[in-house]
């Protein structure tokens, strides 16, 4: 259906990362991070693989031990059966690719099993760059047969909430003793929590965090036939309660099938990514009838045209035709 | 030639504004802003007044005098007989309209005078938004018929640069006394100055910081024909120097017509003004195109398309035609 020759490089790419090959998945990741054709091509030709895999994202502050209990995660899905994804985003971070973040360093434990995969994106400029490469990226693990994607955020900020916001399964995680963090947690990112986990829950003041997160989810607005959040303790150091939170991740998927929020996500992911595409398409078109677009500019600076009209006539005369997209049907 | 119809309430505006309201062009300035249909069919309207105002930027870091010397500049455009608007703009601040930036208290002195008209712009979250808004809101008031538009900066970061370069000819002030600040500035700011000025000039070290900007713009790579930028010595709270930077700002002007520079400034903007153009044109085709924008998403969830290919589906169905533009031809 997508028409592209068998043999290109792209097809063997998407045969190798279909066959498990974790060396091409790295390459897979590290194109659509580039958002070069090439990357629209391999996304195109592996699309039809992805949509199998849960998105559980995983949110919180800094020294919440996120990363000890995303590592506890993998552990206990990988002891379930399952193949899992970790995708570490860090919007403040400029460092990106096959790198692992700060203190990821306790993950060794995990790398070289050929049931978990670990990948790092890092803000390269833009936050939207980001949050396109995290979707992008989503669909190569998906893809790639992971049964699970962890996506798995550093920090509490707006950027946070827009890259987490296209996981199926939203994990807010919170600790004793950050009294004031928590609060901050609130604002931002108490409406899209899905599961609210208290981490180092064998520390004093637990059942204080555990109160005070019951308190603001009973203050917060609740209609009918919405999925009742759980709060869930967790000791991710040892373990305990990890995995509990597996099942309430579970649970929660069941229920978004059930009540059709698993194909709300997915309208509102596809949506974003047919607005992006549109737009690369635009900008391409615009980039190829550079002849055109060199005399509508001249035209405007005469003030013979104006920039709306310009436009209009420019998408108009370079009318994007499907039969050529990616340079496929050739 | 734009086939408004005539007594349309965007209609009336322009002619209010090309009549001198500064009441008007508030409203319009607060309009485009907005972004709104409305927004670009003014800008529509108004885009062949424009063209004819030498848009002068000017950036330089907090403490450098910049909101003084923009007063005595204005004072003195007034003087030699021009109508001049001040475009105070502020990326790191969300306060905008027709408020006046912190110091901006000095300008009382021109504030209520026809020939001058103040209006500050603030960033309301993206950077793009205010690139956009500052380059709608120079055309607005050179269409109303201001000489001399100056575009002055609060700052020196990247997005002080991106809103500066839109500017005919831009000078970089610098302060005596400020030794690492002037090192902050050569970074990003010393390529795009056509003109330095080391204000406060009465201070001591004046002329050592004259010095340092001729040593980094010795190092700086120069082609031959290419401006050669001055260094002008001001004491803005006596005027000192401001009739000589006005030549300066004349002359190159006229250099940057000679050498089609001024041509070369206006191409970018326009090109940019096309782009921002074509994606507000498809953004609003896929929202009116809803039930097939849906029904594509419904198709990529379905894994029976993929992004690429149904972005291009849309665009082609949705062809833009431009008697259909800003509601127009009716």
């Amino acid at each position: 259906m997508t028409g592209t020759a068998t043999g290109s490089p792209v097809v063997a790419l998407a045969d190798r990362i279909r066959a498990g090959s974790q060396v091409s998945l790295a390459r897979a990741l590290t194109l659509v991070e580039s958002r070069s054709d090439a990357a629209a091509e391999l996304l195109a030709e592996i699309w039809k693989d992805s949509g199998r895999a849960h998105v559980v994202g995983i949110t919180g502050p800094a020294g919440s031990g996120k990363s000890t209990l995303v590592t506890a995660m993998a552990q206990e899905y990988v002891a379930r059966g399952a193949r899992v994804a970790i995708l570490a985003v860090d919007p403040s971070s400029a460092y990106s690719g096959g790198a692992i973040l700060g203190d990821r360093i306790r993950m060794t434990e995990l790398a070289g099993r050929k049931d978990v995969y670990i990948r790092s994106m890092a803000s390269r400029g833009a936050t939207g760059g980001l949050s396109r490469a995290v979707l992008d990226g989503i669909v190569v693990l998906d893809a790639a047969g992971y049964d699970v994607v962890i996506l798995e955020t550093v920090g509490v900020g707006q950027a946070e909430v827009d890259v987490i916001s296209v996981a199926h399964t939203v994990v807010v995680v919170s600790v004793p003793g950050l009294g004031d963090d928590i609060q901050a947690i609130k604002a931002g990112l108490i409406e899209i929590a899905d599961i609210h986990v208290v981490n180092k829950a064998d520390r004093p003041g637990a059942d204080l965090t555990v109160k005070q997160l019951r308190e603001s989810l009973r203050l917060a607005h609740r209609e009918a036939q919405q999925w009742n959040v759980p709060i869930q303790k967790t000791t991710a150091a040892t373990g305990e309660g990890v995995s509990d939170l597996l099942d309430q991740a579970a649970k929660h998927r069941t229920w978004m099938v059930d009540h059709g929020g698993l194909k709300d996500v997915e309208r509102r992911n596809a949506a974003t990514r047919i607005r992006w595409a549109a737009e690369s398409l635009v900008a391409e078109k615009l980039r190829s009838g550079m002849r055109d677009f060199d005399a509508a500019v001249e035209a405007l600076i005469a003030r013979e045209d104006e920039p709306r009209q310009a436009a209009a006539r420019l998408l108009t005369a370079m009318a994007v035709d499907p039969t050529d997209i990616n340079g496929r049907e050739k």
